[in-house]
């Protein structure tokens, strides 16, 4: 990000101002934190395009009745280990929490525990939930559907989201392994990166209108669509198609929310869906108690012992060889914790217009 | 395989030799038959390197004792939706069926079941458990861990196996949507066919014994490795190693069983691991009652209408437009059935000498 301009706030003074204009708009104070605690980590992480980049598009949402501000939470059909839940349209940021609660309790009582989630909105960062679940000596499983974004192998048009997975295994020494990723190449952020900067895409990521591969990002975006993971046939473009279309179904047609080209859009820049097939967007979520198949403190040192034999693992030329999932997010969250968020500049614009809208403060940059 | 010598038999018959020649090993009647049943399953439905062409192996490992024909399997620990199980080294195809069945029990008490298991062998083709969930209205979840062969991304060595996952949703009128795959891009079985015709592998499937990538089969199998799906990091291929990754950790460390580099090899083809991490190869099993989050029906038609909207994807240039996933599979099963299994030379000349080694007759190839 050297050639685009970019100023460093703290994490503190974002989180402050998020939870604000959230609450300006009706969300309760508890809420609100919750919503911000989610931004603010995915701005320590280095998931940029998650964090407090978001919020214009909430506060839009918001603003204009969209999305309900204090959402009543129920249970619209439950089991020993599942539920499903409805989220009364509110903010994913507030309904995904309060579920995955669901979903750690039950697998308290149960051993592990699933929720399918519909009638949500965008729930930021996956790997929130299941960092959660790692406080309670839980496997952390979550899952969300998206807009739609992605081609099936052999489909010329957007029919998926990049559906994110995450799932976190504790270490008893060593960190945990948190795997957080999107069911795709790359994120779209990307696309809109390589704009910006007057670049190419790298082949494999995208198709045009007419279907054909491209590396010219305004192709994709006017009107082509993302590939899946494999991006095609020969490279196991199939399996992609796969992993993306599982991440679907279970978090639309379990939960009776909408799936695939009806998932509803994240901001209103987006058309609305030629049809409505359930409510609102869905999660799936799951927990597992670790003592539930395996002694903990064995499990644990299995999960050491798996991510020091993989650190040691022998390197491709020209690499220092293989990281553990999560490994990047940890590193930027050390960093940031310290020494700050950089913020690019349209951002910056967009929540200062949001500060300028609500007459909530938007902190000044630290100084570097 | 048109340029390839084979020949076609019945299933019936491969069914009927494959039970009789593991009986001939000690393997009771009840499990040689589900363990032919698994096999004749994987050729009808298209997987080869799965099918009968697996069984030479099998009696090498059952002749020399390495595997245990009549296994007892115990629950070492469990909860209302999870086991952990203990294949007392049993034959995968023999030890799967049997978690699979403690999985679907507990998950018609419970909503969902989740069984780890350990100290098992190589269990056939992760579609015919989730297959078995069909019949019961329930979701099917099933991986596994296997040799290792894939390269981590920026490793140079082989460190995981291809990791299959496999997971089913049933349809109201439609087929059910069965996703069955590998999690690299490409089975091993089609590196060998590559150096059998002499042709060279698609880039993006494998790495050189020193790390770099290559397009020549030999190159791959003389100490090289296959690569994770998306093949290298700016395709997301870190992607591909944290699936890998993912299915590795369930069904390794949390159930006891080795994992990565260290998971046994299924022939004696394969160099011994250099320790041992637990007790044999490890599986991961799932399966959720579909009316424990919604109404079955209501669900059933969910997918109906998923499968036929993606059936009318436009399709990409110079295709017919995307598939359903289990397409290819029913297609197979639905052309086998009738008219039978073709076998390739080798295959055949390796069962003759399971044959004469027995004593049991392979019946004669069917007329075309």
């Amino acid at each position: 990000m050297a050639d685009i301009e970019f100023q460093i706030f703290s994490w503190e003074a974002l989180h402050e101002f998020a939870a604000r204009v959230l609450q300006s708009f009706g969300v309760p104070v508890a809420e609100a934190n919750t919503a911000a605690e989610i931004l603010s980590l995915s701005d320590l992480r280095g998931i940029d395009s998650h964090g407090i980049a978001r919020l214009p598009a909430y506060v839009e949402m918001l603003s204009i009745g969209r999305i309900n501000p204090r959402p009543k939470l129920s249970i619209v059909r439950e089991s020993l280990s599942t539920a499903t839940v409805d989220g009364d349209n509110g903010l994913g940021l507030v309904i995904g929490p309060q579920a995955y609660a669901i979903t750690m309790d039950k697998a308290d009582h149960a051993g592990t525990g699933w929720v399918a989630v519909r009638n949500s909105n965008h729930y930021g960062i996956a790997g929130y939930y299941v960092l959660k679940a790692l406080e309670r000596d839980q496997i952390g499983w979550a899952m969300t559907s998206t807009t739609k974004v992605v081609a099936p192998l052999w489909g010329a048009e957007r029919m998926l989201g990049t559906n994110p997975i995450a799932i976190a295994f504790p270490g008893f020494e060593e960190p945990p392994i948190v795997i957080d990723m999107a069911s795709n190449p790359a994120a779209f952020g990307k696309i809109e990166m390589a704009i910006r900067k007057g670049t190419e895409i790298p082949e494999g990521w995208a198709i045009d209108k007419e279907g054909y591969p491209t590396t010219d990002p305004h192709q994709m975006v006017q009107g082509g669509a993302m590939l899946p993971l494999g991006s095609v046939r020969e490279r196991g473009g199939h399996k992609g198609y796969c992993l993306s279309a599982m991440v679907d179904l279970l978090c639309g047609p379990l939960s009776g929310a909408n799936w695939g080209p009806f998932t509803p859009p994240f901001t209103m820049q987006h058309a609305e869906p030629p049809r409505q097939v359930g409510k609102g967007l869905g999660h799936f979520f799951g927990a597992m108690q670790i003592d539930a198949f395996r002694d903990v403190d064995a499990f644990k040192r299995s999960i050491d012992d798996w991510v020091r034999t993989f650190r040691r693992t022998k390197p491709a030329p020209g690499t220092d060889g293989p990281i553990i999932p999560g490994d990047p997010e940890r590193q930027a969250e050390r960093e940031r914790r310290v020494g700050g968020i950089p913020l690019i500049r349209p951002v910056i614009d967009e929540l200062i217009a949001v500060s300028n809208k609500t007459g909530i403060p938007l902190d000044e940059p630290k100084d570097r």
